[in-house]
């Protein structure tokens, strides 16, 4: 009969409570660098399939409300909370880790996620000088496999859960090659309002362990921010459709044990993402091994990806288009810049849906749609393309002969000072 | 009974033949121009659904043959080779014009297409200055709805099938605006090769009918070149999986008749193209109508989309990222630049496929690739992805403990001088 | 340059016409006969792919109007109308012929087909007992990659085209087994209406050939009738989502040649009809090679397939089931028969539609809807599901809090003595 | 911050613990009955959503080990075990229980499930004449979104997690009906083995609520058994593509309060089941609302469905048919029966798997395989396809030139006598 006796569970490598501040718990950095050491281990032939848990990005700083006030002064010095690093015994330089990401799934204790848009001057996002944006948000409810928001009614969309920040430890010689490049681009626009990048930040800084304090200082010192995806992962804002639970990685080994890290888990998250995703924490069961010599039989410069089979299907989608023309503003001629493309296609359809709904610009930050970049070579306008699924809107929102109705669905969380 | 008496046939408003080269023939223009008149007309009621005669976008200049030089010598001042003006009867500045794109198919006669790589210094392409491109070819048979290459053996794919160029007649208006910011953009980048842009030329300029001579010298001077998409839809290279046959478009109408022209039509073509696609010469057949007002209603500042049912689906896929950092040169560091990100993520690709078959240049240019480019907020770092569909390959090119095998498969049509 | 010199087309290998009969044309037989030769040879290195024409299974009986007296009289001695026997040159008893259907389309000149509902006592059908059925006739208008219906208002629905009849000659020894085998049930069921079984009929046969009147004779009385499927393909109404267009077969081989025969087009069908499908005249385009000894090498006892990858694709659906007891009747409860668990999910489904559009009836025997039986192992209810695609409605037909809503359609063609 | 106050979870209704013996636990019946009464109940405006725990079918009687003899002594009596009822406040009979079923899932101490084959004597299967069948199992590993068996090994493929049994209770009168008609049928086929059908069963009958001896007599002597689907839909093993997680159901109500009862879990579950599939105990989540009157407003003479967008896509696979002809023994032709015809098409399958794998006939009753019937109008041969998913596979399965591989695999679990 069954028994807990003939059941294998699958062991949690690092466990976190959500409701914590990430400082006060252990196996949580926030700073890429070679010298922190693995918090855990897997080793061949055990764990073969094992848990991690994360808290969210921030490290619980954004609570389950109706204001923004969190958003607004969250602190960005010390994110991302990243999970690890976990050593896979065996894994050399030049090796390809392969990386199963089993399954992503929030806490039951906490079945909530949240979308924010931060401030212009903390944090910034996708069109933070567009719209000089104000703190707002919305609260999630993570029903099964479906989010609803009490923030933006009218909508209902399976999740496509992943990890956001995932990645191997870079090695020495490529960190340093991060910090030199990144620092020169900051140098280059020392005035950019949001900043271009970030450098190393003492402030902020946590390894999640206790180290020497010289180690730990130097870490401080050199490690990397984890905003930007690089060669070996990292934030991946971009993966939602590349890498939700069910997909395959396969990443470039820099290290001895590889130090994988994971954090920053997304219920949902589009090609679309004026400033994060539906914003979660929770647990990632993984499984991996190795692909001895993997960087050179693949041609690795970066992790490739097989994606998963249970992707959520919607085939009816309404699709946007933009151009490198900022044709929603001053109408300049980009020479074929698919940033700028990218933006105005998103110009393009939060102007339909301001038509049909309220909160749009949360809706496209969380919602599964997808963004094409196109052959770029149709000079001078690069062309990218915006779908948005239409199976996720509980109304019908195509054009139709009389025009589109317009629902009043009620008011995102804003600033507990009323500042919009 | 079945009879001839009982079975309306669709009109077919514009005749042309794929083996004339595009001058000798009317009804085809390559200058868009709000002054050149409707070719054929479709009245309500009538000629519910019609359809339109293609030549492929260079008018015959490319042959069927194992030598470039045809690619190399083309003569790009005439191109793009449009079918129209097509008026719609009842459309008026600021309605939306509907667009069925019912079918799109080669001519019987005619059951190939090609795949080309410009010289650097006649077209060029997205990595013609990385590469220092020098004319390749590669013909592709059309069976039903696969396309095979004797040039690049060992794929097979389904197409989408779509228009490469679609749109409606500018206003004098907005075709001012065109010349002015591109003529702009031009001016800035005086030295570049190939050019940034294309400004108006009277050289190979064409409006496909008899006009008094001062109409159509007017035409010359001032109608925008056909290279990229802008406002009306255009050039839409990125629109392979936005518009294959079975889609349904929204376009902004901004002369009376909209005064629709397409051409360009491709057997298929992925999100990645470095110079073109499965360039062909076909029949689409469209069905018409209006929606008064449309252009305020949606918000329409560029045509929307409502795609396809019978896209090819290949749902396994291999992914490549790329970030805006050149990984593959010298390493400087850009800005949130999704287009060096999306050319990194090819080079990635290329990368990998340099590994396992030959002539992938123009593998990705024809295949069903899929590009997303994701939330560009990770500064500095834009990321964008490349999906290739693994069903398109005979034999299996998934990373193995054993590494990759390259097969080795020939030679695609190059320059008949053999210069690479 | 494109020229039609290095354009090489794809041969049409048997040439019908659509509005002729088919008695008066020739290469078109409706028996099965290992004596009927082949009407045109595939030889191997030439006519790589080729064209076969194909009239509707009726031979051009049905006419596009609006009474359906055509259908209450049709002919059915003479039917299937098949287009062959094409030989491969070099396929051997025992081998495995592979067809690859590349295409499948109307012709040009008949853009239109039919769905049919026959008579109780001409017929019969699904059905027929049960609805005392009386002829009735939708006529479908082929707008490229759709159908749409002036009979059946309101939907829109991509074509899966593909044959609805296809197979290779089978042996003598073959032959004689489905006739004895059918022969048989006849005799066990000497009363029903309609008959269970249609034995070989001399009246009607017809083999498109010249031949000896000795051997056409006994092709005539021996010949097996085109209605069911067996174990070399032939009629595979099932086959909908098996075998469009782009999809492989790999086909048994009982006879020197293979002799493969097709015809009896189809538009489109799901997996539920009634009578037919969208039946249609038009062009199949081919493929063919050998695979040696495929029958043992594969345990080929009837065709395999693999499927092609432009399925239409409609992800939201409404799923009916039924179970082997009579709900919609007596209450009989039946021991695991899928077949009256199938009939009760259609009568569930119809109930529903009632209250939604009319003809329901004749909408899903032509819409792509899909029937999976399931797992018959809950003794005595076998369960059998039905799903019907939402996309192909123009208005919402899901359950909604305040019902349903029927709109008025019209009618479909009908009798023209008005019975119904 | 996120803190638990601001966090509310999804009660759990009924807490079992899959390692317990049904029998021992309270809130698991195993009989329908509209006198059992409602165990938890769902209030308006309360528990949104709420989680049920479901032990496996057979309330632990099978273990996590390399023998069969657990499935060969399994005590049929007392199953299915059902978690319920649960009575939704506000349904009266006539109305339809709307029932959005949000997730299911494994319990994370019981990360496995089973596969197994009945003996002729107790259980039986589809085919347990045919094959004499002997007990035998697989064990199935849990992997987030994937199993895979040390049984079966070269297989792993993502689930589509569904309730094997779900139904509303049905009121004394359909009971009623129930019992009279499968009593019918059971003592028409009287000497069967296995029966074609089961009627009430005082043995090992169960209520799973302390209940007055004689309400709990008359319910053991009246209660239907839980083995077939029926008006209220009960077993539905035909339902694993209609109903995993993130599906809504339309159930009608028969009695006050619906008294919904679930259970009989499966991790995963095809079209073909010759028993089972893959069994497992779990959680699962579900919201509920009520529509009024919806048995007229919908017809709703059965459940209706609509399926979840987060079903795996595999979208290559390899097509079997199968007609109503017994090929595979004596020849027997049938009268359109799609039993016999979905039969014939498994055959035909497990002869291909027998040259490429082992334990096919575990590996189809486990896999997401699709069976197809179609249109059933081909007298006399019902056909019925049956799709193998080729993504489930580590190696390639296609048929090829040279013929299929056999991997040499081992082993799945059999009688601990070595019987088979």
């Amino acid at each position: 009969m069954a028994t807990a006796a003939n059941s294998v569970t699958h062991p949690t490598l690092i466990q976190v409570d959500p409701f914590v501040p990430a400082l006060q718990q252990k196996g949580l950095h926030n700073r890429w660098h070679p010298d922190i050491p693995p918090f855990a281990t897997v080793k061949p032939g055990e764990a073969r399939v094992f848990n991690i848990e994360c808290v969210d990005w921030t490290g619980a700083q954004i609570g389950n409300n109706d204001f923004s006030d969190d958003i607004r002064d969250v602190d960005l010095t010390s994110v991302h909370n990243l999970s690890g690093p976990i050593a896979v015994e065996g894994a050399e330089p030049g090796d390809c880790l392969v990386v199963d990401i089993l399954d992503v799934k929030p806490f039951d204790k906490m079945p909530w996620g949240y979308t924010g848009i931060f401030e212009l001057e903390n944090g910034g996002g996708l069109f933070a000088q567009e719209f000089q944006s104000r703190a707002a948000k919305a609260i999630w409810d993570f029903e099964g496999v479906y989010a609803t928001s009490r923030h933006i009614p009218g909508v209902r969309f399976a999740g496509v859960s992943h990890p956001g920040l995932i990645g191997t430890a870079p090695s020495h010689e490529l960190l340093a090659t991060w910090n030199k490049r990144e620092v020169g681009l900051i140098e280059a626009h020392a005035d950019a309002v949001p900043p271009v990048a970030y450098g190393p930040l003492v402030t902020g800084a946590n390894v999640g362990q206790d180290l020497p304090d010289d180690v730990r200082q130097k870490i401080y010192r050199e490690g990397a921010r984890t905003i930007p995806g690089r060669e070996h992962g990292g934030n991946c804002d971009v993966m939602c459709h590349v890498f939700p639970r069910g997909s395959r990685c396969y990443f470039p080994v820099f290290v001895k044990g590889a130090n994988l890290s994971v954090g920053d888990l997304h219920f949902s998250q589009g090609d679309l993402s004026f400033c994060g995703a539906i914003e979660m924490a929770g647990i990632i069961k993984f499984k991996t091994s190795i692909i001895k010599g993997g960087v050179e039989k693949f041609a690795l410069k970066q992790p490739i990806f097989l994606p998963s089979p249970v992707d959520p299907l919607y085939s009816a989608k309404l699709i946007f288009e933009g151009i490198s023309v900022d044709i929603h503003g001053n109408g300049k001629q980009y020479n074929m810049d698919a940033t700028v493309a990218y933006k105005q296609a998103a110009l393009n359809a939060i102007a339909y849906l301001q038509k049909v709904c309220i909160n749009e610009y949360l809706l496209l930050s969380a919602a599964p749609v997808e963004s094409h970049v196109g052959a770029i070579v149709d000079s001078p306008n690069a062309c990218v393309t915006l779908a948005l699924p239409l199976g996720i809107f509980e109304h019908d929102i195509l054009p139709k002969e009389e025009g589109l109705r317009k629902l009043n669905f009620g008011q995102c969380a804003i600033r507990s000072d009323g500042i919009l």
